[in-house]
């Protein structure tokens, strides 16, 4: 059957990213949950869609992507006259989204996303103790991207420009727990952070994103 | 004056990507030298080019730009008549070249920037030592990750697809360096790896990159 297909679960931050982008573009698709901890993402159907056994996995029609970020990117180009637009026509203006999602993968994630692992997934889904040393300074290097990110938001309500785009998107997941965590702080403690991160997780399709997590 | 500068050094692998592409794409620019060991990234000039202070800063007319791969792709959209095309027009082909942009900054670059690191920029620029705990370690996530490179490049010439590309060139920057270390042996165990590695460093564009780091 044609169509899209997201497979994954909604606790996956990478996979987070991409339903929220469908949900954005109020665009059709079908979810497949990948049960993680019985191991099916490192199974060979899994592969042949994911070769790093990680998820999501997309399929539209015969097209078959992974990598969130590429995921994304493909949603919003391809169903451009549907939903939000997350993308802007302009080039210029694009090239300084890219920039801010480039930001997000390069700079935000790698400590957002250690710092998830240690104060929920450790905890919560794997029943380790967290090690705060790590927290303490994951911390510190957070601290100096939000330092960027309270500047440029004195600037331009979005990250990437006058409206919301994939360049906020893509920060859903990540902050979105750790707001749930000791590092709310680093967020509240910056007023034009605390004002872009409520106005983003305010979003009724983020909002349908954490509800698939309470089925 | 309008035009194209690049602040940087052709050392830095970010720099160097952003260089590569200019050459391919036969774009005229200005090189202008960030002196990193005199501090000149973290000077004020430099952080209002790019607030992270680190190379490449970018410049094209009145538009400025950092973070390497969001101006390698502003490069190649906007100069897309000249010189080699680097993405490709077809949307559904362009988001497989973008799942591998992707691989490159999410899979294969944390793993070979840190034996970059490691086994050139300690030795030979930082005169410190190699620890061999963290090269064995991330020599065994390279492999993984190189793996799943061997399968793709038997079944496609190029990693996004049947010609050259974007997700290609991003690769050449850390992949150069890590041919002249013991890494080398990673890649050449590997025939599509190898000869794939053989043909993007044989590119006159990427030739003209190394030459500039003998001046």
């Amino acid at each position: 059957m044609a169509g899209i297909k997201v497979h994954g679960t909604p606790f996956s931050t990478a996979a987070a990213r991409v339903l929220a982008t469908l949900y954005e573009k109020e665009v059709e698709f079908e979810f497949v949950p990948i049960d993680m901890r019985a191991g099916e993402h490192k199974k060979e159907s899994f592969l042949a869609l994911n070769p790093f056994g990680q998820v999501p996995a997309f399929e539209d029609g015969d097209l078959q992507l992974f990598e969130s970020r590429a995921i994304t990117q493909y949603i919003a180009h391809e169903y451009a006259p549907k939903g939000t637009p997350l993308i802007f026509p302009d080039s210029k203006k694009m090239a300084i989204l890219s920039v801010w999602t480039e930001v997000e993968a390069q700079k935000y994630d790698p400590v957002a996303s250690k710092l998830t692992f240690e104060l929920v997934i450790k905890p919560l889904m794997l029943g380790l103790a967290t090690d705060f040393t790590v927290v303490e300074e994951f911390e510190a290097k957070l601290g100096t991207v939000l330092d960027v990110y309270e500047a440029r938001l004195g600037k331009s309500k979005y990250l990437g420009g006058d409206c919301f785009s994939l360049a906020d998107l893509h920060h859903l997941p990540t902050t979105d727990y750790l707001m749930g965590t000791q590092v709310k702080k680093l967020f509240e403690c910056r007023p034009n952070v605390s004002a872009w991160v409520a106005d983003i997780t305010a979003r009724p399709a983020w909002k349908k994103v954490v509800a698939m997590r309470a089925h």
